[in-house]
């Protein structure tokens, strides 16, 4: 119909030619981002001085805009997808995903309540369940069997947020000032705990001293929260770190849930970069008494193969999530909150709207299949332990961190320069990138292999310029 | 890459394969929603129950996956961009945002800092700069001129919890007790105000009575300030609707702004779906003061081409913002917060990760051009003009509110029973949707005119279908 003569829109001929014409350049990008330079050679403003002023007042031609891909867009990219791309954690995709997204954007529905999007709704709702089975977690937290559900966020930020929030709701409702909650973390948590808890209105936040492996000491958590009591303040929510941002630490989750248990906090695991992992049963004993905590949050576009966004959010009860997110009241709960396959989704979380997430999700659990997604994960780790290996083997450097999962952390022996000169040369070759850190006053470099089409021989290749780079002690 | 026999991922010629495919379905698709039963024929688990228990073990072929679409995703799709969709607001898309939004998710870039994405950030800020002009906001609101500057957000109800953050943090920094702090809203405002309000912390939230326009009515919001204040308690924030979601009622921006200026509130201004019409001069008397808010939003995925998940959260003073979002010590601000070339967008919202949302805005604004944008919201409020004369002229209707733009909100003279006949009989055509509502006990029907397909001939029909249901009285 956008071929009706007056319509204002682009004809449908012209998307698929536009369409066609798209997939061609995103195929050329898959296959050639390893030739890509990883970071711009830009400086700040440099882009924009390429954009004019103001909009257009009038149309300006797909061909002219499809070719500013390759003239504003390219040059100042981050190549995250790039196969030497060892920085942060991974920004999962898949060339399935994107068809995923694709169609979901086409389909452009609105999910915010099972009426308005049953087949989103349900697909979602279906898929989460499937992961929890996949990844190892409790059953009680499929939608079908528990009382617990899942619901996909934005980013694990708004999945730790949204954990406080509640806390803090169940707290206030419990009748507690605001004002005296306390949530706690370790002092490596990553720094969405202090920014969700800060948002969320809590007005202390603790940071509880790590062990020699940077986990939270349970000792430490024990004594604070003795110390708050003692002050009158009241100790509402904590969180586990699954895989510090750091260095993959592993706080220890069933130590941690019988303090949280003492002292009836709302006990949140932030497995943001580790849940992926947790499909290979190998794994799971890294987050030991996972089934303790109240809710949980992993990403699917870290390390499984989906495009952000796409974190997941589990609950152990859906009704204390949904008491503290839906406004209705309560005669008006029973469809959303009691039928779980009519699941109103605006009252799982902030937003109202929310688009067809779960299709790239349910499109990348299906095209490869179980396996090959353990195989994904576990070549990344097989080939983290050969680069720790190399690392540990080689007089010139250490490993500052135990290495839990595909995160290698390492320093050279010559000092925190010496650790930073290296990591600027083999930031500098524009083949690898990777992150420059500091723990302890230490600086040290982490490596994180996890890219899409990252292979081994990246990662070799990465060693090489190691090996090259990092100047005899 | 991906061409290595031993890649687990879809080989790259199966993405182009299965990609012009999908080109394909969706073309098809725009071109014959308007042939498709508005709302599926199901019940809720329907479309679970065609799915496996669990994820598969081994890959499936991306030819049953694809077939799915058909199979499982289509019988429960509640069609939002049918051109007979009138229910709630329109829930935008065009064939230009959705080829941006698959470019974007093809690149899978995280935005959280300039230095991760600095085309995605300067693309991202000089088209928010460019709606400030094309709506005539304050050019305060331009990052390059200003001390404002805009941030895309997932949905106006995360832009009205932010501000509901930021105004709570700043309140609290002032000396005031969390649980002191009062959030106001009129009556007819959205339920993100509330849900916001509770998320953000606040344990007052007053909703304000409203005229026979339905707009706040400002002595009663002054009255209930002076009460909160003799009850030693805290008027903190405030929000103005542009269009309230029932009626789109206009609060008085101006008026509301003394008010919330002589306590010192953060007023707010929701503009969800009418901020889109600002793109036309005529209409902007309807937000008269709006220079004086502290921070507005408004989604271009409502009336703007552009697909979900895009809403625009401006602030008149970022440094409020960043102050609030921050967390970053002092000392590490200057760059993200003194340089607008070079933006940290994760001091700016909740979450930390950040697609590459501003690609298909970008490219909706090129490909439209701001004439056409102009005519395609002027249509809709013409149409609705129309629609409303043919209402007024038949005495079997009456108008419930004023039409301020392009919904028209009416009943039958019949009464509660009839108006909601009326409605029922035109949902179940399965060729128009609207929403029965109620408003002061009287039961009404919203008319809202606004999705990408529809075209005068979809508006003549659904006259003819409250025509024709609309019985004698």
């Amino acid at each position: 119909m956008s071929n009706a003569e007056n319509s204002p829109h682009l004809p449908i001929e012209d998307f698929r030619k536009y369409g066609y014409q798209l997939v061609d350049w995103l195929a050329d990008y898959f296959s050639n981002i390893g030739d890509q330079r990883i970071l711009p050679d830009i400086t700040p403003g440099d882009i924009r001085s390429m954009l004019p002023e103001g909009a257009p007042e009038q149309p300006e031609s797909m061909d002219d805009i499809l070719s500013d891909l390759d003239r504003v867009v390219m040059p100042g990219m981050a190549h995250w997808q790039h196969p030497g791309w060892f920085a942060f954690f991974p920004s999962g995709v898949s060339p399935v995903s994107v068809l995923g997204e694709f169609v979901a954007a086409g389909l452009a529905t609105q999910g915010m309540m099972w009426s308005t999007a049953p087949s989103p709704t349900e697909i979602e709702n279906t898929v989460l369940d499937w992961l929890v089975d996949l990844l190892g977690l409790p059953p009680a937290w499929r939608i079908d069997t528990g009382p617990g559900g899942g619901v996909l966020q934005m980013s694990a930020s708004d999945s730790t947020h949204l954990s406080l929030a509640i806390a803090r709701h169940h707290a206030v409702q419990a009748g507690h000032a605001t004002d005296s909650l306390v949530a706690y973390g370790s002092e490596q948590a990553h720094s969405s705990i202090e920014k969700g808890a800060r948002i969320a209105g809590f007005r202390h936040i603790r940071s509880i001293e790590t062990d020699a492996s940077f986990a939270m000491d349970v000792d430490a958590l024990s004594n604070q929260i003795e110390e708050d009591l003692a002050s009158g303040l009241v100790p509402t929510w904590i969180c586990s770190a699954v895989g510090t941002t750091s260095t993959t630490a592993m706080d220890p989750i069933r130590s941690i849930a019988a303090v949280a248990k003492a002292h009836d906090m709302w006990h949140h695991a932030d497995a943001a970069y580790a849940g992926s992992a947790m499909i290979c049963p190998e794994f799971r004993h890294l987050q030991d008494g996972v089934e303790l905590v109240d809710s949980y949050t992993f990403n699917p576009h870290k390390w499984l193969l989906t495009n952000f966004d796409c974190s997941v959010f589990w609950v152990g009860n859906r009704e204390k999530l949904i008491d503290a997110m839906s406004i209705l009241p309560a005669y008006l709960k029973n469809e959303s909150s009691g039928n779980p396959d009519a699941i109103d989704y605006r009252d799982w979380h902030v937003p109202l709207g929310r688009r067809f997430r779960a299709l790239k999700l349910w499109f990348v659990l299906r095209s490869y299949g179980a396996e090959k997604l353990r195989d994904f994960v576990r070549s990344h780790v097989d080939w983290a332990k050969e680069l720790e290996k190399q690392l540990v083997e080689d007089n010139r450097f250490e490993i500052v961190a135990p290495r839990t999962l595909a995160l290698v952390c390492f320093r050279h022996l010559g000092g925190n320069e010496a650790t930073k000169s290296l990591a600027n040369a083999i930031n500098a070759s524009g083949t690898a990138y990777l992150t420059p850190s500091v723990i302890d006053d230490t600086d040290f470099i982490r490596v994180s292999i996890g890219s899409t089409w990252t292979e081994q021989r990246h990662v070799d290749a990465l060693w090489e310029l190691i090996d090259l780079n990092g100047f005899p002690i």
